[in-house]
């Protein structure tokens, strides 16, 4: 099968691969409908992180169940399925609480698996699910009926960028009537607005400086867009609010900046849900004391995310898939990977 | 009048100082009927804080209202008031939000207010509350009626320590069936169990290596003691769960091997409140987002719990009084420091 292969920084190409098979019988085989790029696959692309030797990547996926392992139940060959992007058990103390990204055996795509054996990466025709039982989240409906209602690069969002940014808002424990900040304007960022607003907050200020990112922003519900940063960003805000401050802060970028920024943006007792993956951002346990802000988050609860979100995704009540704006063939993914890296495209879908 | 003075570390006395009295409109005289010696006193004590001049200590009274600024309504000459240790405007966002402690106009006793002008140490005879109107919190009930039910010492507690504790379990948001570690067992520690049983937790695991102190976690309805510290802990305490961990850390004490202890005992998802006055703690955001833990607290809304705990204190329902193992009167506030510095006692009531 054909599957981009991340080479060396700036260097990811479609390579042939070995065909997928099922080796323990908690797998399953999906054949990928559509994959897409993550702002945290340009870590590796851009060389933040180290890369090391040839490997596939892509963790974000919707596909056709194809063959299952013999211990695999809660799906059938055929059933059009989300995958989130991080795989568990179902089974530890962690997916017992809710939190499958923390699983006692989570697993990537792109990676071996917890017995040594290799796990496909998601920008590629098909994948090897392990965890299959519970990872696999079935939709419920053919893809047929599914593509014809447009509804595949919406449920491809909850793969990850609309369950982080779910999380992010879930985390900053976001309510009604809340005044919520997002800093960061990437998908998840405006995946950040989608779960505010589904959440009930109020008002939505989205911290952006991008003309198409804000609109897009607004259309999902932000009531304001500040685009200045730093302490700019902060009297900004405050002159929107009437002097008052956020109560709640989305960061949905990981570095050092959008963590400060997120701590200026709250009031004190506010509450930060913080997503990006972080590189950089230290936190002052003295800052947080002084000012009662509570941080919480990291790595989406997808897999719980999928169930909570599907019924608002099925309807149209969210639209989360408008953060792609570009789709290419599975082929052009050096293209999407160079489209993201100098912010031609917010979010690329990939087309097998 | 007399008052407590800290002149150096180890050099506590009690002096003749200036009887307090109205400077502004905003304010109140109260006459103490008992203060106490806090944890966070021995930071200064001990020389961990810098002690560059002499000055009135103490940050916890209950007492009676001698004289009222013009502005203040919102008790009468002669009411029994609980003063929270931090003073708050009750206007500004952070105070409407229900975080008086990050008042913008926050004031401390053994201070300066916002006008500059002196605030009293809460070790003494008498104290002059700026910031009156909402700070103090009348009981409603009459000195004699409350001595003679014995409630003086549980009222004290309002004023911070049990306020306190009860703000680690509210910002690690504790709720009915959880499991909660109780990491630290001073008197903050103590009233965190009596928290985390008020607000439903299940399984109450206090880390305690003290015996006296363990023996009255239990009574305070700690349904676990572990003695054991760092990966020891966290082992004895996966025993005591059958594998599993906390859902929920109160960390009640403040240093980086506290914090530390506190990410080990929970669950991935679980949650850390906070409330140690922070003396080395430095929080790997790399690690919360891993585990998704969330990380909340600060300085407690003491003067908002008073509210919430009021009648669970009047009707006996939580005896959190019972942390103060020594009376001292006012001339022994040496002893009283000396006692707690030696861990002689765990919590020093004084009486003027």
């Amino acid at each position: 099968m054909l599957a981009a292969v991340l080479h060396a920084p700036h260097d990811v190409r479609v390579q042939e691969r070995p065909d997928p098979r099922i080796l323990t019988s908690g797998d399953a085989v999906v054949r990928v409908v559509a994959a897409c790029v993550c702002g945290s696959d340009l870590w590796s692309y851009r060389g933040v992180n180290e890369v090391r030797e040839p490997r596939p990547i892509g963790h974000e996926l919707v596909g056709v169940v194809e063959e299952l392992g013999a211990g695999v139940t809660s799906a059938r060959v055929g059933d059009f399925v989300v995958l989130p992007f991080s795989l568990s058990c179902g089974e530890c103390q962690a997916c017992r609480a809710g939190f499958p990204s923390t699983c006692d055996r989570v697993t990537y795509f792109g990676s071996t698996d917890r017995d040594g054996l290799p796990v496909d990466g998601a920008q590629g025709e098909r994948v090897r699910v392990p965890l299959a039982q519970h990872s696999m989240f079935g939709v419920g409906r053919p893809l047929d009926e599914l593509e014809s209602a447009g509804l595949v690069p919406h449920l491809l969002t909850l793969a990850d960028v609309m369950s982080t940014g779910y999380h992010a808002a879930v985390s900053a424990r976001v309510g009604p009537g809340d005044t919520v900040a997002v800093v960061g304007d990437g998908a998840v960022g405006l995946c950040g607005v989608v779960a505010a607003k589904l959440l009930g907050a109020e008002r939505i200020v989205a911290m952006s400086r991008h003309a198409d990112r804000a609109a897009l922003a607004r259309a999902f519900g932000a009531t304001d867009v500040v685009a200045e940063r730093g302490e700019e960003g902060v009297a900004a805000l405050r002159d929107l609010l009437d002097g008052d401050l956020a109560d709640a802060a989305l960061e949905c970028v990981g570095t050092a900046e959008s963590m400060d920024q997120s701590f200026g943006v709250v009031r004190g007792g506010g509450r930060i849900g913080f997503v990006g993956v972080p590189h950089g951002p230290a936190l002052s346990v003295e800052r947080m004391f002084r000012r009662n802000i509570t941080v919480g988050g990291g790595m989406a609860s997808a897999r719980r995310y999928m169930a909570e979100l599907l019924d608002d995704v099925l309807s149209g009540a969210i639209q989360p898939g408008r953060v792609f704006d570009l789709e290419l063939p599975l082929a052009d993914v050096a293209e999407a990977y160079a489209a993201m890296d100098e912010r031609r495209a917010t979010k690329v879908l990939l087309q097998p």
